[in-house]
């Protein structure tokens, strides 16, 4: 079974995690019955490494890991592949994707473009 | 005339400018002519005080601020505050609108849903 793992940075602000779990609910949604957690790297719970246990545990072989950044950088491009090299060690069956961020992608760019004019 | 300022956090990545551009040319699309600048908190050029400068500059007399951050931690809720607060001092006549960070907008979170749940 297929899992996604919204990856994020983490901050300060409890609040922060509210954008995720929107995220989550709406991908739910989208695909009753998918596996979803959301794991950060670092200040906000929970960490990454335990979103993969919580994905493992519910069954999952293969997570798509969709980073909730603008543009990869250092976090996505070295922390995030370290993080699932400590991950495939501990669990050698499980296949990783990672898909592009999420400012990468046209139609995230198109609906912060959208917000930005609205009411001009 | 009104104004568009993409605020970001700003990163070491060069690239990290790049989906800021996409924003900023999906707006001028959207709406010829309007004035569309991107400024940032740190490490990115241009800082956010010359993008202000620069909207001014092309005869801006309100500008909507629009955060592309997830969601609203202390960059937002007091770094921004402090840096418009200093720009209202030297243009005393410019007026501010602070917009939803992107990540708290309805249309972008279904995008980001999307995008996670793309080929499952």
């Amino acid at each position: 079974m297929k899992g996604i793992l919204l990856f994020g940075h983490g901050a300060r602000n409890p609040e922060y995690i509210e954008p995720f779990r929107r995220i989550r609910a709406r991908v739910e949604a989208l695909q009753p019955g998918l596996p979803v957690e959301i794991g950060f790297l670092e200040l906000t719970q929970p960490p990454l490494e335990a979103s993969i246990e919580a994905l493992v545990a519910r069954g999952v072989k293969s997570i798509r890991v969709v980073p909730i950044f603008f543009a990869p950088g250092r976090h996505v491009l070295k922390d995030l592949p370290q993080l699932l090299g400590n991950a495939a060690d501990r669990f050698p069956e499980l296949e990783f994707e990672v898909a592009e961020c999420v400012g990468e992608v046209e139609g995230v760019i198109a609906a912060m473009a959208a917000h930005a004019v609205a009411g001009t």
